[in-house]
């Protein structure tokens, strides 16, 4: 599943998010506990309808987190590449995040 | 968060998912387990495109218990109403299963 | 692309959004001006933003189509298949209907 | 609708997608077809099932052209704004670039 290069694309020790792991991680624990909150509705047999609502929550945070990591690296890989002045590098890069965004679209 | 209704659109004590409850919290604890696999992700300073690629595999993986439930619900609830010759309950429930479709597509 | 199916579902001449075909084919025309609009943009060198945010609007026009057509679809098909007690074709009609649900949340 | 900003972010008077105008709008004109197709699709009371299968197909075809949009702007607008070394207007633009994904991600 990693991509060819896996590498972090500003050649440095540091993902894009590097400044806000705690913060994406605190959000992924979140929604792990709304996660096990839908295994609980399930076990309590809750109307179809509101499991259903609850779903398309958990489905809503986890595409913010998506968006989160799109945007920082943006901000801080693809700019960096670009503020570089690699221009292969940097159209490579957008390539990349645009074919990740369609995942997201197709997801 | 409940709907109005929130007692089981079937007016009986089980929900459109009840034959296939263990499968479905089998699917949303795997779930759980790659939300998981999301934080160690971030905590290991994984490239972000490789984040973002497993966040749509989750994001995939949470749509299809949606539409599990769906089906489930239209098979069970919906076209148990309709069978029941109940046709002003079956155009409410059917309302109600369109609008939880909009949701999931916002989401 | 017809269905293997491809006849009308209840058996009918009329398809589940029969008595909606007007308004159906007006909003139709609504999105086909919008997508003229969109090249229109294009044309006058518009900002991109404006044009994805056009675009983004276009696409939740035709995603309320096709909610529309699902609704009519389970409001008069597939509750009508349930209502007449054909177990096996209600089974097959609601996978059916969830398999376009499907393919709508990957569009 | 146009965005506060509705000039072009690379400061000239060219936007990102310039050197595909054609391209794009061949794109749309494809798509105004194929919105047209179904209005015809609808006038011939064609199988709910089978419209909407089309409506996907429609929406996917839109998407696309948001995608290259958006792959164009990153390319040219907000890399031509990293290069540039301007930081405050670079952090501007992919934040504006991530409000238009969420956009079409709630499409």
């Amino acid at each position: 599943m990693p991509t060819e290069e896996s590498q972090h694309a500003n050649g440095a020790a540091r993902p894009g998010y590097a400044a806000d792991k705690q913060q994406l991680i605190t959000r992924l624990r979140r929604i792990e506990g709304q996660v096990r909150g839908l295994q609980r509705l399930i076990e309590e047999d809750t109307y179809c309808i509101d499991v259903l609502t609850q779903v398309a929550a958990v489905s809503k945070a986890l595409q913010g987190v998506g968006v989160q990591l799109l945007d920082e690296h943006l901000q801080h890989c693809v700019a960096g590449a670009a503020a570089g002045g690699d221009h292969e590098r940097t159209e490579h890069l957008v390539h990349e995040a645009t074919r990740a965004v369609e995942r997201l679209l197709r997801a």
